[in-house]
């Protein structure tokens, strides 16, 4: 592992890392910030998975969620959203590929190769943060947007013994049934639906729930709500009785102004849950 | 002027404008966050200045300043740092030209043609924002980091009568005796040093001072010290006896991880200027 930068921030440390990695079988790049909490002992720590076009950069100089990080003790992990490098496929379309992991084991040519996300993110670099950062692997929490809002959701009701508490901002809700889905799990995945619904968090709402708190935030704005299907979640998590809040913020839109909005309430929430488990 | 994006942020709206500019003779564009409050009526407004190769975009969406600005109801502007365009004069270097303004008024070939930013900043873009939005002219702030520090500063001591408020993030504090500064300030105002004076936060301190509050936030680990010089700044704060607070902050280096640690103060410190104005 090899250290790309390190900044001090909110009395703490933002650092960016890179190391070779045996699931994506390339160089991968993350960042993570240690609140100063960190030079005692082990901390909590929120996973933030991105969205679609974005590296492990977007959200740790966009999100404003290291102030409130600090404020609770927490560290941050922020991974990229797939593999990266000359010899790892692509396609012209902004979401497919690079970019574009969807945090799922890919099956297929061209891309099993490298897209195995899903082993990253829940194996390798848990692995790579516990044995390098003073983490406490006991106390974790995972957000994410958009598609990484799909990636917290579905891996948090995967490894409910993993995550303590789950949040979302925007998430893609219902991939199996969206364009923003049904191309990348046909893609990654093949065509046998069957494979695609355990990455789907509105199926594994109907099917498991999840074993602790959820808050789920969605501007009522957003350019893409036919893509993210909000709606086919929220009544998923009705119908089981999911301990959940779903909040429609009225006016807000896809963007990182509407995700800093409401960072302060989304690390308060994990907080909560961490420092309770 | 013409609305780029408009976007719900912590309860009020990040505007990006564009407009044609009579100051640099081209299109420029700037930020503008009004909060919920404007929707009443006339809310104070705190302007930052970015340094250098910064665009409008820099602060707006890695700074964290508007839920701060949101908690106080204050506007927040973020003006370019230089004119653009295609028949806009420009330098290979990274500290000359386009992206690099330095807040003057050039005199010189190339750059007197389009590089106005001291009138578009103290007088054309003014008029603009009390034109087209809630924006109470008699309660402003300033701050700025970097080059915009430098701006911010020289501003604020050249028009006491305007700003209330002045405060900056790791200014370029002494230009005149600096690597940034006197390259600049040469190609902008010639080789005329008496014409650079009013250009130099230190020497307006030592000339005049400033009548209302400072804030100044300078991290220890700054990687541009030598060219910064905040030694210079603070010997003639003291000397002036200033009403001031100049912080050395020790571990922070020059970036927006360093901005955005301190951001909270700087818009409380402004706020309780501006409120109590």
């Amino acid at each position: 592992m090899k250290t790309i930068s390190e900044n001090a921030c909110f009395g703490g440390t933002q650092g960016v890392y890179a190391h070779a990695s045996d699931a994506c079988s390339c160089e991968m790049t993350f960042g993570l910030f240690l609140p100063e909490e960190a030079k005692d002992g082990p901390v909590p720590v929120l996973w933030y998975l991105s969205g679609l076009t974005c590296t492990h950069e977007n959200a740790m100089t966009k999100a404003g969620a290291q102030g409130w990080a600090a404020e609770h003790g927490i560290a941050l992990v922020f991974p990229d959203t797939s593999p990266r490098g000359d010899d790892v496929a692509d396609d012209e379309a902004y979401d497919l590929g690079k970019g574009a992991g969807f945090y799922v084991n890919a099956t297929q040519d061209p891309w099993k190769q490298h897209f195995q996300m899903w082993d990253y993110i829940s194996e390798e670099l848990p692995r790579i943060l516990t044995a390098n950062f003073a983490i406490d692997e006991e106390r974790q929490g995972i957000t994410g947007h958009s598609m990484g809002g799909h990636g917290a959701l579905t891996l948090a009701m995967t490894l409910p013994e993993r995550f303590l508490s789950v949040s979302a901002f925007a998430p893609i809700a219902h991939p199996t049934q969206s364009d923003w889905g049904r191309k990348q799990l046909s893609a990654y995945l093949g065509d046998d639906e069957s494979k695609w619904t355990a990455h789907d968090a509105t199926l594994l709402m109907r099917e498991k729930g999840f074993d602790g708190p959820i808050l789920i935030d969605q501007g009522a704005s957003d350019q893409f709500l036919d893509l993210l299907k909000p709606e086919a979640l929220a009544e998923a998590i009705a119908a089981r009785r999911q301990q959940a809040t779903f909040r429609m913020q009225p006016g807000y839109d896809h963007s990182y102004f509407f995700v800093s909005t409401f960072m302060e309430d989304h690390v308060a929430f994990h907080a909560e849950a961490l420092y309770a488990g």
